[in-house]
């Protein structure tokens, strides 16, 4: 068919897709920057899965058991944004379409989570959002389990372009939700054979197809731009066999503009020229950003058609008995349980108590068998390094194909898909997502964990042999930089506990707040229980705290983390032997430090003291604290790395390396 | 066939191949570390592999001419190292072997470059292998094209297991060379169903070889314990039809011991117990790290097979014509041609006449327009962003299956598989290469990276769109921790150079290092040229001078470093008017300064003074040259960002985040 005859076979489903190529480019042509190609060509599947089948509110845009639509190509935000504004959104006014990209509208360049209703995450850096979807899907098969089909029963929709399935996370994403068999995350494909360097045969000579159904999934295809071929797939797509379903939508880039099908309509605007021309070609007679009144019409009531079921869901869950919709009503929330505080406190009380030498990732453990029993919102896994990571618990359970009210996933060997479900575990609601590596291979999931610190969304990463403490697996296994690009990343919480006491003070604030991710980075090496006070207050919340004073007026600070707190209250007791008042602060979380206000700063760190840190990494975020915060007044020094590891046993490295508490007194007494 | 029956089918052929079994349980024994299951699971396919197939020398183990062998499930080192050891590297001894992941031997627990003579690269980061392997196999196609089969024509062999071909970047790398047809590569997959977690089938359903033959891999099969299925399957794999190729080597994980096919046997010593009971089951009746003469002899012989095709090669490269001889011979040294420096002259001599004001990625393109005619080793490449990366020049040609002689590659929306891949080109010798991307998407290769510093391989990270400068696109994609990411990672150059001038420096730097990676951290938008003095000098090398020397004694020293170069001399040219002299000192690479002696840092960086930095990103990298280097003797701020980023016109975003000369002006007053 051509373009006319398409147009002619339906014409209301035609103009209810035009309406959004014109507002997508206008919008982008406002800008004078965006993409206007993408929504252009996924215009019309985009309209027939919002008329037929998503299940949504406009004017309840956080309704639980709406359907998830996942803009994972988020370049092509405008898609998203017109169909926000022409359904009811809101927020999403027409100013906002006209302010697209510019500094205070909620319209960012690519879709921004928390800035406007109807985004469920922030896509843009490709393959994200595929893979977060599967988080998505994920957490609405527990939830599904958990409080039943009448609570909780909704699709999770994906738009992907070539790019997402290029990138190596589509991989990790598309195998995991084969395995699990995910069969309500549907996949739209926008299989329009375009990258930005040309044709996607430049670089790449794949069989979608094959490589999705290799991996368990159901494939379907159609002509994205023949609404009733559109339907036709999707009313296959929506019949849950366990599969999950890839829908490969063959389209054209850029549909009805003169470099249709090229790479050149894919990031810039049109032109004014050209879109009136476009305009022409669509039959479409209104100025910029007018849509007739009958076209709103229409649009708004695809926008309301999930109304009436929504009031149906209102209705049963207020039918439900008092104490289970409180505990659904929680859970959708997000609220942590009133049972985390006893729980933490009492594993405090405890570590006080035995005082156990163990690693922290033991440690680690020992708190998720607390929080698991008490708690039901978490969800655990690991990327294949369960027992090293110490991340399973036995009240958990596994989650997969047969036992979706299982608690814990075994992610496979896919760190980045890892972390992108997890970030899609805890969007989606009802869960919070903790997942576990080695913190070296937080560089395998970088890209998703910077994107769970730009949404703000609280997953937690379990980062064990968080050092050269690793040992003998050597340096590619073995981080020096990472606590510096950890503590470098906006809106993330690195805490590097010492002892059982503060990784559960750390497990505590990582599973209380809403919008910020933690990492909590975990020996593998044993240590002593450090803390001595009685356990009151949650020191880890300060940041950083005195945790042994000095016999006198503090001649020397000792600032250290994690494992190389016990070096530091080592070098602290010869030290004092030698009659040097020496004090010794605990630092989990620099970040947290940095908020405290300044007198409480400079009571942790006095000025006119040398000032030591010990941190088996490299220096960077150390030098506020050395040289900073009134360090300047004195001498300070570092004993840590300065370059890549070794492999060999810990306590060796740890010599070799002059981490030490004696290279420490040295030090001291050199500064001094 | 049993344990029993396989041994007695081809008695020679086991009894090599315990040879290895047997070093790698007695090595990871004598360490109490390590990892036995893979050597003992895949000993009869290298052995095979290197009977009757790899091409190598033991007595010339950086022969150009080699196949290359790179062992991607790097934690079963001791399968190489002990073949090292066997087939006669002298380096490898049997010390080496009993010394095993202990300090300062060169058996580390994962195999490491540049410590052992036949250790290709390093490994032991899932996937990096097998990616970093279509490197090799595009450079030995090129080399092949280029210089001819006489010269040229050897395969890369990969071991890998279930875990490298679950991470992400297997599909990166897949995928590419499957486009690329490099049907010298040859994949052993180590297929043994097992994870540290458990059954592969806890976490993957994938059928493989479906998957590999979706992206045009020809996929044989073999029962990996029987040699002569073995030699089957290696004598079709090496039949080159264009298609690369995946051998599904069907083995036990840990084969003989008590706990075979099971992760037990994966990552620890088998306890020498057990071991005697698996010698006696192998029919082994030697002492630890005993090997009897004959074996070794037979071990020796096969070390020793290539040697008269390397003399036959020496032969062909003496007979060359001597200018051919002479460049070839420079190629295979790594050596960088005469040719850059001149090229690069020009390049700065036209700009400081010129005074061109351009984007610094636009610099980087005329740089590399220059370079690309002057010197025949570059291989550039972008991960889909070509036309924004500005790294495709006119004399290149495309490197695809119809073109070996191309020296560009499309690589995809592919970061990471382009990262591995350039690293890959980088080592095989012959080439350098670079590739680009935004700056952001570091996130997305950083394994890679991390590993091209820890070998020391100097590959070249063309990275554009370096900051909030990028605009309307957002915060997605907009760097703000990326920097101190980088400079934090030890053996990495970062530059972020200011004007045209200090772009060709940095190219230049990054080209005739042998041992350091770099990135070139560019700006999108226009930025004046900066550099008055005569372009004699790399000032760059310095990694930060006096770009604009204060009008008396400085009472102000402004630092920063690419686009904030022009709001720096801005705010200079204000304090000065106000009869405050002020000096503007450049920092393109923080790296290199760090490494100058103590007296040119005093020289830039007068005690004493007023000390801002301006860079539009985080503080954190800044600290020790604001608070240290005698900064601590006066006053200091920053302007630059403190979070994340916004969608905006970037001038908007500039003024919105105060990183204007106006407010450095008033910081610096404020100081005084």
């Amino acid at each position: 068919m051509d373009f006319a005859e398409r147009r002619s076979s339906d014409l209301a489903t035609w103009n209810l897709a035009t309406a959004i190529r014109a507002l997508a480019m206008d919008a982008v042509q406002a800008a004078n920057s965006g993409h206007p190609g993408m929504p252009m060509g996924m215009a019309d599947v985009a309209t027939v899965l919002f008329r037929d089948h998503l299940k949504f509110d406009a004017a309840a845009p956080n309704w639980f058991d709406r359907d998830r639509f996942i803009l994972s190509a988020g370049h092509g935000s405008m898609l998203l944004y017109s169909l926000l504004h022409l359904t009811g959104y809101e927020q999403m006014t027409l100013d906002q379409l006209r302010n697209f990209r510019q500094l205070g509208s909620i319209t960012a360049g690519h879709p921004e989570y928390r800035h406007a209703e109807g985004v469920e995450m922030t896509t843009g850096p490709l393959g994200q959002g595929f893979a977060t979807a599967v988080g998505f899907a994920i957490a609405e098969e527990k939830m599904r389990a958990e409080f039943g089909a009448d609570l909780c029963d909704h699709r999770t929709w994906v738009i992907s372009g070539d790019g997402c399935l290029m990138e190596g996370i589509s991989q990790e994403a598309l195998t995991l939700a084969g395995r699990l068999r995910l069969g309500k995350l549907i996949v739209l494909w926008d299989d329009n054979k375009i990258t930005i360097d040309g044709r996607v045969a430049l670089s790449d000579a794949t069989d979608q197809k094959a490589r999705f159904e290799a991996s368990g999934w159901r494939v379907l295809e159609c002509d994205g731009h023949d609404p009733a071929d559109i339907a036709t797939a999707l009313n296959k797509a929506i019949k849950d066999d366990g599969r999950p379903v890839l829908v490969d939508c063959r389209t054209f880039i850029g549909y009805g503009a003169s470099k249709q099908d090229t790479s050149g309509v894919h990031g810039s605007p049109l032109g004014a020229e050209e879109i009136v021309k476009v305009r022409g070609a669509y039959g479409w007679e209104h100025p910029d950003f007018v849509v007739p009144d009958d076209l709103r019409e229409a649009w708004l009531q695809i926008g309301a058609k999930g109304r009436s079921a929504r009031e149906a869901w209102n209705a049963r869950v207020d039918a439900l008995p008092a104490d289970q919709r409180t505990a659904f009503a929680r859970r959708v929330s997000g609220e942590t349980s009133d049972a985390l505080a006893p729980a933490i406190a009492a594993v405090k009380a405890k570590a006080l108590a035995d005082k156990p030498k163990l690693a922290t990732r033991k440690a680690s453990e020992m708190v998720l068998e607390a929080v698991n029993a008490a708690i039901p919102e978490t969800v655990g896994g690991s990327a294949d390094l369960t027992g090293s990571n110490n991340t399973l618990t036995p009240d958990l359970g596994i989650f997969n194909d047969q036992n979706r009210h299982g608690r814990y996933i075994y992610y496979g060997i896919r760190e980045h898909g890892m972390a992108a479900a997890m970030n899609g575990i805890t969007l989606h609601g009802g869960y919070r997502a903790y997942g576990g590596t080695f913190l070296c291979f937080a560089d395998y999931m970088r890209p998703s964990m910077r994107l769970a610190a730009l949404m703000g969304v609280p997953s937690v990463f379990v980062m064990t042999h968080d050092s050269i403490g690793l040992g003998e697996d050597g340096p590619t296994h073995q981080p020096v930089e990472h606590l510096a690009m950890l503590r470098a990343t906006p809106n993330t919480w690195t805490f590097r506990p010492a002892d059982l006491v503060e990784t559960a003070e750390a497990w505590q604030l990582a599973l209380t707040t809403d919008t910020t991710p933690s990492i909590l980075a975990l020996s593998r090496q044993n240590l002593p229980l450090v803390r001595q006070d009685d356990g009151a207050e949650n020191l880890t919340a300060r940041g950083a705290y005195v945790l042994r004073e000095a016999s006198a007026a503090p001649r020397v600070v000792l600032m250290s983390s994690g494992s190389e707190v016990e070096i530091a209250l080592a070098a602290r007791e010869t030290l004092e032997a030698e009659g040097v008042p020496t004090r010794v602060v605990s630092i989990p979380c620099m970040e947290l430090f940095r908020t405290q206000d300044a007198e409480y700063r400079r009571e942790v760190l006095p000025a006119g003291t040398v000032r030591i840190a010990i941190e088996a990494a490299l220096r960077m975020p150390w030098d506020w604290l050395l040289l900073g915060e009134g360090g300047a007044e004195a001498k300070s020094g570092f004993i840590g790395m300065d370059g890549f590891g070794a492999s060999a046993p810990a306590p060796e490295l740890y010599k070799h390396f002059g981490i030490t508490a004696d290279e420490t007194v040295k030090l001291a007494r050199s500064l001094m």
